[in-house]
């Protein structure tokens, strides 16, 4: 089964006209024949199959069959992380989250930041390959770029915020939590990490430091791994 | 600390002679001077300290001040992957396993593996930049790529064999696993998965299948995340 994506696409659409790409892949690559099934979602839950009813190369067509409804998970994991100073690590790292399963990102400017921006344009097309590709019915909300103070004074009253870093203090191992919310807020810092003072603000928030191992990982690794250990245990302690 | 990497480079090695390459890193970038301390290691545990002793841009030196032989660990993990059709897909799949603590890789030709190849002189030099980077005193041993039949009859009575796919069967998740051997193999396919035939002659082998998850990744973040899913599993079992 391949997932087709279409984001104005609503639960009473009676037809979807595709367009020349996407027409292109579904008859010369795929080979989809009229009255074969297709399955396309607009990210926010929506399952609608419909059934091929032209194979126009520009234009395919198809008509809706049948369609679901899913509802958000309860568990989510909202990741803040510097963007990198290599560009394309902090693309890896959204194509990556994408396919484990993360709810939402927000890029933070923090006091070692090097880059200070991002292509959301070009991060929202590897979301929404990434959920083709793993076949999901959610994709991602990717938030504007804000500064690290901005990001702090986010209402985080219903989740739980923790802050992965590099300094030697006290850590929690996320597979040691014994509980944990089933909204999780994780912070990944820059190259040159987060500030004592950064930290600090953090703590001052209720935020708790965690460990990734022993290893001092890159900004993008530490985001992948951050998300996939987070999801893992909240799978554990709520199922 | 950074770690500098030396091959060749023995416990009873009284001064090290730095490449053009490195003596400018240090230098330029470390700006280190006369009598600071620098850490090398060989990739086989030694960790050796010794104290600059000339800042020569081409030629820096550094006299032995200190060493430490670190032991093996003996929980370890060697995976079995086929390589991706894009190769920066494998580049990268190394260097995050590299930066996790992998022990050994082997790329494996599988039926549905496009790609049958691999440059091992770059994964070779990622795998170093990864150590240097994640400060480890042991690099992951790559192999030469082989066939799925000879990597299957390879000796691996020593060790555990799982392998990931996505066939419709039970499946054991990681973090469910309750004994697992402190030697883990573990298998990742090409874009295609494994065939039937692939996957039946690995359980004949005594092999068993592992789920991570409901969502379909791409080859090199299943790896990925296996690696980093048994590091854990392991973690938590043996400590």
């Amino acid at each position: 089964m391949d997932i087709f994506y279409s984001e104005n696409l609503l639960d009473s659409s009676e037809e979807i006209i595709f367009s020349p790409n996407e027409s292109k892949h579904i008859i010369r690559v795929l080979r989809k024949n009229i009255g074969d099934k297709i399955t396309v979602t607009n990210g926010k839950g929506l399952e609608w199959i419909g059934l091929i009813s032209s194979i126009d190369i520009k234009h395919a067509r198809a008509k809706k069959s049948s369609i679901t409804l899913k509802s958000r998970p309860d568990s989510t994991i909202h990741v803040g992380i510097s963007p990198t100073k290599n560009s394309s690590r902090l693309d890896w790292f959204i194509e990556k989250v994408s396919e484990i399963g993360v709810n939402e990102i927000t890029p933070i400017i923090c006091n070692n930041s090097i880059r200070k921006s991002l292509n959301k344009d070009r991060c929202q097309k590897i979301m929404i390959s990434a959920i083709k590709q793993s076949r999901q019915l959610f994709i991602p909300k990717l938030n504007p770029i804000i500064s690290f103070t901005d990001f702090i004074e986010l209402d985080h009253s219903d989740s739980e915020l923790y802050i992965a870093h590099c300094h030697e203090m006290k850590k929690n191992e996320i597979h040691q939590l014994e509980n944990i919310n089933n909204k999780i807020t994780v912070m990944i810092g820059p190259e040159g990490d987060f500030s004592i003072k950064e930290l600090e603000s953090v703590m001052i928030k209720g935020g708790r430091s965690i460990s990734l191992g022993s290893n001092r990982l890159r900004t993008e690794t530490a985001g992948i791994l951050a998300v996939n250990n987070f999801f893992i245990q909240q799978h554990i302690l709520n199922s």
